[in-house]
């Protein structure tokens, strides 16, 4: 199927822990039309966040002046959570209560439009891949650093989900036995050591103790450390606040050891970090960089892999989303919706 | 192609640290002739390896009754060490003196059919994956416990080599930072932990340490630990010594962890585990699947992958050598060997 239609306009929905963010996305990854809600609670049931969902995808509709199934060729859903292989079935997401499910079996009975819903990070990912920061690449890894760790893999050309479409998990590889508590019931998972939850609890452990260092830290929160976010150390960090700048560069260094391990065992070509923490930029990637060139194994002896930061920022997942979805309808893959139960759709 | 000839035998040829060890193989992935040498000593010069393997091929097809190019439709070498993409030039190998060595053009002067070279974890896993464990798998990893960790990956009947060939490398993921000194110069590496090396060297610290646990080991080696072998130590676990089964379960719960890590990365369907140490059988596999079970991301909210043994022992790498060059010249990538530089030849 590659008549105008399937070129057209797709609509990207991503589902974060915060916000539903939605997108009417063309061709080229430009984003059109854009609407966006609350995340409803996780207490409440399935069916609100679809209505949230429902809602996002008639506003973008009706801004682009037609009905869907007409202008909309495709709908992309990008879910924080496990998304089996089958791109229809939510098996378990942390911030909503979805468990095992059929998202969009529950969707296609209300929207005119084929649906395929998939792990957000690997939307971010095929977005970055097609329009973005890897853009050329055959073999990219993306890690996007926010409260936690994102993943995803992608392979000439192909998102890799996995046997049951969960890969790409790579913020709970342990790099530390024994060490941080994660949500995930482990200890030592690499997102307690290189994400935004991690630097600001080092940040507070700091106020926390009195530690002077601590101190033009604090006074930016106004003497309270429950105050503290990412973004503030990252602030805090360009104004030149050395404490900050040390505490971004450990959680570049976890960065670099987990893109080392990553780099051992896929051997991309390159690395895209998205996600809010990458707003600091080469405070963050310098170290970063720094040890991987020394943790790398065969340094020396192998190409190594770049390291760079993505380019579409907060949007990347809604594109990504709609983008993949649109693939999928060029490829045929609707012709498989029927069979919502079946891995028959996975691309 | 897919003549009669290009369905007929092929010769897989295994190159590892102590032995080259060769076969003709027919499509069904029998081995019907076999032939070997030791491996020359690191400090020769490259080319008498490459001797060596002209010597073997010759042997072999001096047995199979027939000429080369016409009973051998195609050649396949599987080396320990860093293979580039292109399937030509191994880039390091740490048992020889090759470096960015031009090995399927050396020896494409010398034998008369297609060769192509792949790192010997990748044929492993591709023969285990043909005719062994991971038989109609769609995502199979496979770790290879020898003195070290070899390790590949294979999706979708595809091997998994990565940006520049050198997918795979698991042995070399950290896992506990600061750990014990690596060959590879880092610390903390998964093969420090859980491989036939990691086996020997905690046995013997007990050993050097005067431990009554170890009595009965030291008896079995003369009372010399330089006699101590993983084999011997396999051999007195399943003879019931209680300290032998304990330091197997000890690897059993490093391979554990790893896979675990494995798993949250690329979710496989299965994990095949080869080698030596994997002689050991459920003595390893039974605690490595328990600290899985326990370790795994998302445990309870996911489906588990399987964790077996080889089913095609030593022969696996030159089984899986010859199936892949064999594959390699049905697609037709023979066409691309003058361009022994190029990638195009890389399936």
């Amino acid at each position: 199927m590659t008549g105008p239609g399937a070129e057209g306009l797709a609509v990207g929905i991503d589902i974060g822990g915060t916000k539903v963010a939605g997108g009417v996305v063309d061709a080229a990854g430009r984003v059109l039309h854009r609407a966006r809600r609350h995340t409803p609670h996780r207490s409440t049931k399935p069916g609100v966040v679809e209505n949230t969902i429902v809602e996002v995808f008639e506003e973008l509709v009706a801004a682009s002046g037609g009905e869907a199934g007409g202008v909309v060729t495709a709908v992309g859903i990008g879910a924080a959570g496990f998304v089996a292989a089958d791109r229809a079935t939510v098996v378990f997401a942390p911030h909503l209560s979805w468990r095992h499910e059929p998202l969009r079996a529950a969707l296609q009975r209300r929207i005119d439009a084929p649906i395929f819903v998939d792990n957000d990070a690997n939307a971010a990912a095929w977005a970055e891949w097609r329009f973005g920061a890897a853009r050329g690449e055959s073999h990219m890894v993306m890690v996007t650093l926010g409260t936690g760790i994102g993943g995803a893999l992608l392979m000439n050309g192909q998102v890799t989900r996995g046997r049951f479409g969960i890969a790409g998990e790579f913020g709970h590889m342990q790099v530390v036995p024994g060490g941080h508590r994660c949500e995930c019931g482990n200890r030592g998972c690499w997102e307690q050591y290189a994400s935004g939850n991690a630097l600001v609890r080092e940040a507070r452990s700091l106020m926390v103790a009195g530690s002077p260092m601590a101190t033009d830290l604090l006074e930016r929160v106004g003497g309270d450390p429950a105050n503290l976010s990412g973004p503030l150390i990252t602030e805090a960090a360009r104004a030149g606040d050395q404490t900050a700048i040390e505490l971004l560069a450990e959680i570049g260094v976890w960065l670099g050891t987990g893109i080392a391990n990553l780099a051992a065992a896929f051997d991309p070509g390159i690395f895209v970090i998205g996600g809010g923490v990458s707003a600091a930029g080469e405070l963050l990637l310098e170290p970063a960089r720094d040890r991987f060139r020394k943790q790398l194994t065969g340094r020396g002896y192998r190409p190594e892999a770049e390291i760079v930061e993505a380019r579409l920022g907060n949007e990347a997942g809604l594109i990504g989303a709609a983008d993949l979805a649109r693939q999928a309808v060029r490829s045929g893959a609707e012709e498989a919706l029927p069979d919502v139960d079946g891995p028959g759709a996975g691309a």
